[in-house]
């Protein structure tokens, strides 16, 4: 399945982390695989790229909900986060992992306290993970980035790291103008949290009379591109901006709903040709890390918000939700099944009810997938989860009774 | 798990069609059983109830999307449905039982142009349904519903049926009187669609002076209460009446969604003391039949709806997908896991990432939860669904088989 979503019946060969081969069938039949696999007619497709997540905050799911977005960060989720160690995060980002496979999901732009352990993590998994700063007034300092952003590229095939800070609002004005440097000393692009909630744009109104994108645009700070995290209230000049630097934006519509943050203008921005890509948000507001569900609601709240059940079709999803991640994140390797591209590769169930009748698959995907779809997760070659076992080098009761003896040290 | 959530640990048995025990395990241990599960700590609880379908429609999951209500019925629905025989009905309603089952749906409210079908269907594959009737001015009559009303109401075990019609927008006054004659001759509630988008109840306004729900109230067509499905456009009178008169309001937020016909107001109408179900409403406009992405949404729409991430909790939503569905559809013997209550009961796998770390049970199964959890389905004390395999008397590759030649049927 190439960009555009062409669906071919034939094979999809694998040799080492790379796809090499996708045609007709019975080409070179006297090659010898170590392992053939008859899919049965179900489909292979690229992985999804989960662009914007905070994978530890599994120790806080269905801990604190119900509660605005101020209110959650301030009374919920920084006390506890001061109490975790590397060795928590460790083990709460495997959790993570293992639920990001079951969703059908290759890759994450993970952004949180300590990136050594989300690393460390994904390369005992096997999974792929591109970092992201988070640098801000309470955590971790542009000197730390810098060194990680030199450590993570190119320590290993699975990793990757991209600047970035939380976001205008918890970072003072000499670290943003740090971290614009580092930008154009690297000539490299910035990430961060943008625009998500009213009340955060209308403070940097008061503060800095711009909006937080035209305020850190004032400062260099997207010179060589990047994106912005949720992107919920955007003015036409701010998506002029996002254009013009060739920025990504990065959806979170599950989180944004059930923070009562507010819908994204996906249709006005994707009509600029803004490029949009789409997370889960972190496992505490969402609650959840499944990439079925932010498709759903990509289309079904673009549909709502604009009056217009015409608006951001199924196709335009999927390939947000495929190709824009991987763009997001850097991964131009891992966008589409194509030889010489990266071998992360998914195989939905379509001997499924909710996958039947075959009149559209890419609708039945986007429309009517859930994980209950994911028959098998590869990534790099590697096949880390099929019919609901892992291959992760631990196994999943010892995870679990990690993340509830965390959750339990927390309570006491 | 009793109404209001109370998770026990211990045992549940189930004799022929009924809850006979549940409480500490070892009470009985001379007791013989046909078999033993051990759920290995895994959650038993009611089954979810679907209180707004239109199950048939499976043969038109994305085949018809993008387009708004009105035009969708009209030149999508409509003309496929004309050509639809008995027997494609039957085959596509097994098909939506198929799918209820794999997300833990014990019993649907189905909408539909032939009941005898669907009644078939759910006996031949031991599920459970209430039919509700469907008259409008093109197809059904109020004697045809008569005749299924005495027909339906005791035949089966598993089978019932309500007085119902398809919505005020097609349906005459001089069938409307009928109907509500109907309603006063047998003392019964009645159901329809009611207020699912602006157009409508403008409309409405225009033809009688009166929202939809102050016209059919007028009639006396809710004397005996019954429920409305969508109920997007609620004035305050709206809820008044709906209040006064005991009536349910059956939720579809997927559908309401992607039709872009808006956000119901479910912490208003919750907080005047109407209770509330959720339906998936058909597969045509949602396009799944899963429960869990409806629960999902409900709260999550609430929160945005009302800009406070306080609303409508987890708790609240799990009960409306149970209780309130099973109150709404009259089954009152269906609604939670006691003795004396009939055996729809679930089995959600909690030994799953998505459902990792236990800090609160209700909302990891509301938030996070999905089809993938479901490990057991149980109707009327028959397993008709277990780790993935169905046991419903026909093979389901079958069933597949029928629906796409249903719709390549109508393609050509």
């Amino acid at each position: 399945m190439a960009d555009g979503f062409e669906i071919c019946e034939g094979e999809l060969w694998v040799s080492g982390s790379e796809v090499v081969y996708v045609g007709n069938a019975g080409v070179q039949e006297s090659l010898l695989w170590d392992r053939e696999i008859d899919v049965q007619g179900n489909l292979l497709m690229p992985g999804f790229k989960n662009a914007h997540t905070h994978s530890a905050m599994t120790f806080l799911r269905s801990y604190a909900d119900d509660m605005p977005l101020f209110e959650w960060l301030n009374q919920q989720v920084f006390p506890m986060e001061a109490k975790l160690t590397p060795e928590h995060i460790y083990h709460l980002s495997k959790l993570a992992i293992m639920e990001y496979l079951t969703s059908g999901i290759t890759a994450n732009f993970d952004m949180y306290l300590t990136p050594d352990t989300m690393v460390q993590a994904s390369v005992d998994c096997g999974f792929r993970t591109v970092i992201c700063g988070a640098v801000n007034d309470f955590s971790q300092s542009v000197e730390e980035m810098e060194g990680w952003y030199q450590k993570y590229n190119g320590i290993h095939e699975l990793i990757g790291c991209r600047l970035g800070f939380h976001a205008e609002y918890t970072t003072s004005r000499e670290i943003l103008e740090g971290i614009a440097a580092l930008a154009e000393k690297y000539q490299a692009p910035v990430y961060t949290h943008l625009a998500e909630t009213e009340g955060e744009v209308k403070q940097c109104l008061e503060r800095n009379r711009m909006t937080p994108v035209e305020y850190l645009d004032s400062l260099g700070m997207f010179k060589h591109g990047g994106g912005g995290f949720h992107c919920v209230y955007m003015t036409e000049r701010d998506m002029e901006i996002l254009k013009r630097r060739g920025m990504y934006v990065v959806t979170n519509p599950a989180s944004n709903l059930k923070l009562a943050s507010g819908i994204a203008p996906i249709r006005d921005m994707s009509a600029k040709g803004i490029p949009i890509a789409i997370g889960t948000d972190g496992p505490a507001s969402n609650n959840c890390l499944d990439m079925f569900r932010e498709m759903f609601l990509v289309t079904a709240l673009a549909k709502y918000r604009e009056k217009d059940a015409s608006v951001v079709d199924a196709n335009e999803v999927l390939s947000m939700a495929t190709v824009g991640g991987a763009k997001a994140m850097g991964l131009n390797d891992c966008d589409t099944l194509e030889p010489g591209k990266k071998a992360d590769v998914i195989l939905i169930d379509l001997h499924q009810p909710n996958m039947q009748p075959l009149n559209n698959i890419t609708k039945n995907v986007v429309y009517s997938g859930c994980r209950q779809n994911v028959k098998l997760t590869m990534v790099n070659g590697k096949i880390l989860y099929e019919d609901g076992k892992f291959s992760i080098g631990t196994e999943p009761e010892e995870i679990y009774e990690k993340a509830n003896a965390i959750c339990n040290f927390f309570k006491n």
